[in-house]
């Protein structure tokens, strides 16, 4: 295991020093370890941005705490859910009494201690309202679209969801938005190689060399379908196929792009890949209004790569226009 | 090989594509298919500044094409340099007839390309001077310090040049504020593992799993020393010991730091590595007055991680604080 850590019961903790090490105009710590907020947080009067997950995806969940963008952050272990105190700690950093807007990805773990968490939070007269990312295509048929897990589409549901809050949108409005933004997105990963999570010691599920696994989750979950590794061009048609069966886009739609690596594929790859994935969408005539490529949502070190398509309106197109300053994304203009 | 690729000898061309697809705001292409220009460039009386390089290791170098930051690049193949005929478009395509700053790193390759395509830019009038970075302190010793390589310095070169180029410095001056750069910079780099060129479909060096090696280069040049892997603290305490061995820094000292993964490394690490790095600069009372975590100078998916320290003086602080915008490095404030 070729890692750069001390202690691999700690790598979280650690991790953490390093990032209020690094980033003091990100990040103020809180009085819960795995809470951290953003120093403006809370903003008197504004709809608290909240959300929380596992460690190892980053630069998420943290790296999206910022300007107009996430006003603090549960953390949990590495792949598993923060628990609820830290995410009842994470709304009482970033409410200014307009209430809280929880934006988090749809797993297990997460919905349970987000759901105790908004109990103790409405105990202390805290509002909490969320929206649950379910962007992943692949993990369930749009019939149980409530199963799908969320994955890389949560960026685009925390820069529109935080957007509208620093418009001033009420809680509602907040939650309105952002529930449209996930609802617009739809995400879909191919897996090449594993990943090895510290304290564990060995790889956490298994690709053989050669193949790719379509449809595989952010921690391993299994995909669709194991194949021989396509070409860049195959791969991204087959991607595209999935995401356009399930939420079809016309000639004229405008939409904003998500590639993202898992973590260890380079990024001239993300390149080759977006660059046929553009091909594809102007040869329907489908306008790409924005378009974001590199390591946003990894997994370690696995290879791999995930696509997400936005479709936009005038509405999602403002919000996601708006300047925004984060570690993982920072949009001047 | 678990890419995401069509033909593997064609990424490089390829990748190019998708970054001109992706981001109109900062590449123009040139009639040189290896030379991206930022579209602003060549801004009448400034002076251009230029850098090129082999492929694989981005953003750098293309990705530090920007506002502030490099006019144009000149690309080669993955860990190759670009030829003489691309140098020669980048500086004309940098030229706003102040001259050309060519800042690159001290490869053969390199060397010998840049020298060709300076004499025929002096033939066409187009004033030309370089600085070559030769940070890696590894690579050779202090006796033969012009034989070192540059690593991850180049991009605090490439920071403050363009700095003083948009401040409105002549060219000598440029030189001179880039060369005091690379003069106060010393990096170190420990390779975890291995990388693999697709053209050529296999590990390019070999690192037994359980070891590093530190002074590693950027390419797989043998460093100083393998042994087993150490424990982040051990490793950062290590690697700090190589940069002030050479670079003595005393209490009150002000720094820049950049740690930059190699490609493969997850970024929760370089974190982990960063809290050890700042921790023993803070024992030693020395100023942190930037630093920069993430992968900045990757080579494809090494597992590993480099460490650049600056020494500033109130002419690099000045420089290197000044914002600019680019896809490696977007410094708002």
């Amino acid at each position: 295991m070729n890692r750069i850590i001390n202690d691999p019961d700690h790598v979280v903790e650690d991790a953490i020093q390093g990032y209020l090490q690094a980033h003091p105009d990100y990040f103020t710590p809180t009085d819960n370890a795995r809470v951290l907020k953003y120093p403006a947080a809370p903003v008197s009067g504004k709809v608290g941005i909240v959300t929380g997950g596992g460690s190892g995806h980053e630069p998420a969940f943290l790296g999206y705490v910022g300007k107009n963008m996430l006003d603090a952050v549960a953390i949990g272990e590495i792949f598993s859910s923060p628990t609820a105190g830290a995410f009842l700690d994470a709304f009482k950093a970033a409410d200014g009494g307009a209430g809280v807007a929880c934006l988090y990805g749809n797993y297990a773990g997460d919905n349970m201690n987000v759901k105790m968490a908004m109990k103790k939070a409405a105990a202390a007269g805290i509002a909490v309202k969320t929206v649950v990312a379910n962007d992943d295509v692949a993990s369930a048929p749009a019939s149980e679209i409530d199963k799908r897990r969320g994955v890389a589409g949560e960026i685009m549901m925390w820069k529109v969801g935080a957007a509208a809050a620093a418009k001033g949108y009420d809680l509602d409005g907040v939650i309105g938005a952002a529930q449209k933004a996930i609802d617009s997105c739809r995400s879909i990963g191919v897996g090449l190689s594993s990943c090895t999570i510290p304290a564990v010691g060995k790889p956490n599920f298994h690709i053989d060399d050669g193949k790719m696994e379509i449809g595989i989750g952010h921690h391993g979950e299994p995909g669709i379908e194991v194949s021989p590794i396509q070409p860049a061009s195959e791969m991204a048609a087959t991607m595209l196929d999935f995401i356009l069966g399930d939420m079809p886009l016309a000639q004229g739609d405008e939409v904003a792009v998500l590639v993202s690596g898992l973590g260890a594929t380079p990024v001239m790859e993300l390149y080759i890949y977006y660059g046929e994935i553009a091909r594809r969408l102007a040869a329907r005539g489908i306008n790409v209004h924005r378009r974001y490529v590199g390591n946003y949502f990894t997994s370690l070190e696995m290879m791999g790569v995930t696509l997400t398509i936005m479709k936009l309106d005038d509405e999602l197109k403002t919000l996601i226009d708006m300047p925004s300053q984060s570690l993982g994304l920072t949009q001047v203009e």
